[in-house]
């Protein structure tokens, strides 16, 4: 199953997915969707128009056919079919003409990017637009255009689909990626492909949670899934939305909202220990779809992991933000700390020391180095003590590992250890 | 009624109140509050002598009409009319001849600042004495002196005075000056005249608060005013004394007792806010009447505001604390700092999101930028999205402005607009 | 009683006990009690081969006569008698001839410091074995050794003693010191020689607590105190664990696992107060007996007292950590901690201000300076209104004197001189 080379197989996928309209409904997320699906099995939702969603309402489903602009000898200077970037997402139908004074106030451009084409959207007000670089905009002359954007907005669905590993527990994590960005490949294809790779690794790991994969359309795709989950709300644990997975940049840890959730405490021993370069932030209520699953009703344990982080680079929602904007090692960075992280999150649990009046004894349990005297105290040795000495039902083992400075791996080996001795519970 | 130039008409206040012999008690006291009730109406509290007020005891009251030494010559040596800080304060009367080797046991000088005259008090303990400049009492030559103390002790009054700015509320902000200090022009003219100033100011402002400005001498008279008023203390939700409030120095906040107060957040973000020069320092129990408000049985939220701060320049209780001494611009920068603070203390409630359960559609609500995915997402709708996520009934605006980085006023801001549209509510 | 130089004294008691081969049982610990004995009455206890002592059985009593290894011509190349740290402790007895290469696997050196004899044991797992430098090991030449260690293992008794200074309370405070190695002379003879000169100064000194000094065998003597003595733990309020007391190193205090016990905050305030180069260590479960009195079961406020700590020293363990290696400067200095800590911990109280509305009149009760207005007020009497201000119940003398800067003495005399003027109460 998994590749031999995983960066340049996440990176296919980026490029794959790459060419699609995707939107916040429509056939573009359905095609994304069905492509995920080759990889991993999804579970896909389609809500219809209309269904109140929170303080939110599922909109019209979107979806375009061509759309370009032509001048007088029927040349298209704008044009859909080179990038989807250059129509406004959510842009009503026109089929029309006008002069270029007019059409000006429908283009968008980036005078100080004037090479790139901006990314734009009006999602909930009806209105039409094409982006373009603010060179081709210099070199529209003057005179009349035949606009087109064959586009339709009718009454249809929006499309979310969900991928579960069982785990030993019910309790879940849930790591979540936007799918509903056009042609951006960083933001969120290489989440996407990310998400993709994790969600394999860990189906092959018996994890101890439930891992919920969730593929939906930015802001109205995460509150429609709060909105159709509320009950079930209360087994999500522990979370991660997965963002900008594969620049160049170091890795971005943005905490949840309670700041010191375990996740919170998990990602940031993980990027400390690793040695990695990267930064942590606190929360804020911008960004990605964190936005949601921390709004304060819910207020769950969910961060948000990216290199460099939204809005942070040059490229951002831009045509810059291409497949080669994307990095194979970036990938499987990315990945690697998705994959620490949860493998730390799976073991640090609290244990309850069984003896906890004096040290117990462990050489009889052989479980100590009986000649002693030593000053080259072992590791494992240290570990151990450690864990008899702090597990009283308040600490985890990551508090452990963190005040003792003892590799988590150490701490955990050490915890199991214990525990087949009959000196721990869980 | 406000004057085109507040900080000379401030000054010009201090040297009006300047040549007065106030004391804790008397005619110095009376003639004060006399000046302040011409620009704001007064309240005035006489209270006998003999009464108790919490430990203490309200002394007899002290008068002083004329003193002086007077060498053999008659001339006068040491002269009241000259300046009364030359008397010790509640010195006893005395009409006496002594030689100057006698004499001497009842003179104070501050032998390190020779050309200043100290400031020196005995309320407590019946004596008598004379302040003069070292300069002056190396000058003396040996002989017998007149010395006359015309004063009196006799039972009479305590007198203070307060002034109430009505709020929408009638949870208190107090403010306290100190009355009781002869010719001491910052310390506490200058506290005065700012005080003065700002509840004009306050009046015109329809202020949330309901502000009581209390002008009292030091200890006994805040004392006094807590004794009257055990059962309303429970109303004073905050509280600054004004003190030192017009030497050139930078602003001082010092902390009450409970050291994390909604005064003690109000008035550190506000000057660190600002960029001012300013300094921040734990309470201690020696000082102004924060000594009072702050006693463990009332422990209430009450800062001191000053410039430099209690016994902290060469010129404090001494004749070097003159109306020179004091800036108009300081003044007006003291002034600026209380406007600001009791702006930001009169509006930071605590919201509760009536939405929370993902972010609310602010775009139906017209309070969205409805084409998205602008980079530069202004500020007024990033307040909108932090005052949401963090009204949650535990957090102030003053606690959402902090953690944001965004200005006080766009978190205010945001929070009306929000409840203009229901989705806060206070 | 006391010696004129205290520092030759305790050296003269460190060199009198270097010779005694101790171990966790047997009569070197018998014969060094009796020395202690000498200097503070002792209670001595034998707990029999066999009883159980939490997690651990009292092991069998180990003594020995003689041992050694000889050449072909009956010279003894490894001598008992030389020193005790050639014999592996609680080696099993033999008597045997081996050729070297057998021999070489019971042999112990430390080839990094090869002039130097390790300290091994083998308190629980049968052996036998020898230490010897690296330089001896070397120059041994090839043939048949005659290997004698005239041991024995029988049952018999684990001994310990205590000693206890009687109190105003009963509350306890526990001094700890390890009594088990042969001869290390810092490790642990110094903390024994200055556990015995603090016992003699706090029978004089009329303490507070009760203080209870323990000589016992590491690990297992302690575990078998705290065994026999579980119904009396809730009387230890607070312990030191005294080891490595008298090296040329600055002192080290190494917290107790609680972190912020009342023994934790006041050991470093005396040490940063004293201005002495110090190290606060925070918790770990290895060193020495605090791992035991720090086990979750008990988690008593005991923390540890060193100089170089635990295992941080080249002559840790060795031959090297010998009578020259403790320095009488060092044991003095340890000392006056101990002493400097203990006056702290005995006056460190909780009081509650009676008059706690407003400051209290101090000048009619003859405690202020009648004359006021002096700006350099004296710290007596800064320390009579910060005692005031804080005596709420909550904060301690200690607390007090951290928060105020004042020096502990000048806030616990302002605090007898508040109780007797009836202002506080304990």
């Amino acid at each position: 199953m998994m590749a031999a080379d995983p960066g340049q197989e996440m990176h296919a996928l980026v490029e794959r997915l790459y060419p699609l309209c995707r939107s916040i409904t429509g056939d573009g997320v359905r095609g994304t969707l069905d492509i995920i699906g080759e990889h991993i099995p999804l579970t896909v939702h389609e809500v219809p128009t209309g269904t109140q969603v929170l303080d939110w309402t599922v909109p019209q489903e979107w979806n375009i056919a061509d759309a370009y602009v032509a001048d007088a000898t029927g040349r298209r200077v704008i044009d859909f079919r080179e990038s989807n970037l250059h129509v406004v997402g959510y842009s009503t139908p026109v089929d029309t003409t006008m002069p270029l004074s007019e059409l000006r106030e429908h283009l968008h451009t980036l005078p100080e990017q004037p090479d790139l084409v901006p990314y734009r959207t009006s999602y909930y007000a009806p209105a039409w637009g094409f982006c373009l670089t603010q060179r081709t905009l210099e070199s529209l002359v003057d005179g009349e255009y035949r606009v087109v954007i064959d586009s339709s907005l009718t009454d249809g669905h929006l499309t979310y689909a969900e991928h579960v590993v069982p785990g030993r527990v019910t309790d879940e994590v849930i790591v979540s990626c936007h799918v509903c960005h056009p042609s951006l490949a960083n933001d969120n294809l290489a989440g996407i492909a990310v998400a993709i790779f994790l969600a394999r690794e860990l189906a092959a790991a018996d994890p101890h949670y439930t891992y919920r994969f969730l593929f939906a359309p930015g802001t109205i795709g995460a509150i429609t899934w709060l909105a159709r989950n509320a009950e079930a709300i209360g087994k999500v644990k522990h979370g991660l939305v997965l963002a900008c997975a594969g620049d160049a940049g170091s890795v971005t840890y943005k905490r949840s909202r309670r700041g010191d959730a375990e996740i919170d405490r998990v990602l940031e021993h993980v990027l400390r220990a690793s040695g990695r370069p990267h930064t942590v932030r606190e929360f804020s209520p911008y960004g990605y779809d964190e936005r949601q699953f921390c709004s304060p009703g819910f207020n769950l344990g969910v961060g948000s992991l990216t290199r460099t982080p939204y809005a942070g680079y040059p490229e951002y929602h831009t045509s810059g933000d291409n497949p080669d904007f994307v990095l194979p090692e970036s990938l499987v960075d990315t990945l690697a700390v998705c994959r620490e992280a949860f493998s730390v999150l799976d073991r640090n649990h609290r244990y309850v020391n069984l003896s906890p009046y004096g040290e117990p004894q462990l050489g009889k349990r052989g479980l100590y180095d009986s000649l002693g005297g030593r000053s080259d105290a072992k590791q494992a040795q240290l570990a151990m003590l450690w864990v008899l000495n702090f597990s009283d039902g308040e600490h985890s083992l990551l508090d452990i590992a963190e005040r003792s400075g003892l590799p988590f791996d150490s701490v955990a080996d050490a915890a199991l250890a214990l525990q087949s001795a009959g000196l721990l519970k869980e």
